[in-house]
């Protein structure tokens, strides 16, 4: 359990550095010097910044994947499931772990682990899919193609990371919940008539 | 005007292959390779990398402020113009220039570029936020937090690039439409009822 807290304390704050100034920008010597542990003790976790980055790949997946099952479980009609997935992801990675930011440095990725990534996201956005076809079926989405829904919602919500500072007037909680909730018009056949003016001031 | 149709053959070929394989894993010696230019022509329009990069950023935000002045002009509601802007903004991005998959590495631009980048997206940004808060004034939009609106237009809008390509069973015509109604229900205050159900074969 040690080792996992401390392979977890690695994760967060190389995520972060990268976040900041670049995954190409940022050298593994620098990351273990601004945490005070020696070369030695990083590389016996993460052996390069490859291994870095596909554990990032490998820990956004399992939020998603946990965000689904949950909403899963909470949701009444297929679009609240669609609703709940977004909001739970949404506040996993602002909160916890801005890991999104490194979405787009597949490339960098050695190739087998470019594949499983590849193959894992085919499945999420599988699931995701079934989510809005399930919606149309049950009267509580509009009929779309569902794979345009699932590229958009996905690319406004990773997308996020990008702008979204917890140094900002908006919390976590704040932003999930009313990202949602304009991104749940989009597909809703009963589109609320008013979202939240301020996000800033949203309970 | 030959230097200029040179420039922009190199341009897009440059970003071509950036796309495919990535920013940091493509060398302008590998461009050049390529073209069948050799190194000398490649190194007269774009002295390194960064120079080629700052040009794409530059192309990405002539586009994007090219399609606002276009929809200011034809649209009539500050809505329809929000759609305009989306519509002629993501035709151009995925048809001509698939400049956005470079959006995520403003880290790599020189620091003055980079500065330059960040006014003239802020001032963008700006623009769209406007239109945002005119439509609510004008009826056409929902009450809401336009800031948040906008990073989630943009956010889908930029993903676009990452997964749409032109040898896939979509036009870059159909997919700006289809994006743009199904983006525009997020906010419109009079959301239509149903989308296009297959956008490959949407007219």
């Amino acid at each position: 359990m040690q080792r996992e807290l401390k392979r977890e304390a690695l994760l967060r704050a190389a995520v972060s550095a990268f976040s900041r100034q670049g995954f190409h920008q940022t050298s593994l010597d620098e990351i273990a010097r601004k945490l005070g542990v020696t070369k030695a003790a990083l590389y016996y976790y993460f052996p390069n910044k490859n291994a870095l980055l596909a554990a990032c790949f490998d820990r956004a997946m399992s939020v998603a994947n946990e965000s689904l099952a949950q909403a899963r479980n909470e949701g009444g009609n297929s679009r609240e499931k669609l609703q709940l997935f977004l909001r739970h992801y949404l506040e996993a990675v602002t909160d916890e772990f801005g890991v999104s930011v490194l979405l787009t440095e597949e490339h960098s990725l050695d190739e087998q682990d470019r594949k499983k990534l590849f193959e894992e996201r085919d499945k999420l956005e599988g699931h995701i899919r079934n989510l809005v076809r399930e919606g149309i079926k049950d009267g509580s989405i509009v009929e779309c193609d569902p794979k345009l829904a699932v590229f958009l919602l996905l690319g406004a919500v990773n997308w996020i990371p990008k702008w979204f500072s917890q140094k900002g007037s908006w919390t976590s909680h704040q932003l999930a919940r009313a990202a949602t909730d304009m991104l749940d018009r989009m597909l809703s056949t009963n589109p609320c008539a008013e979202l939240v003016i301020d996000v800033g001031k949203a309970p």
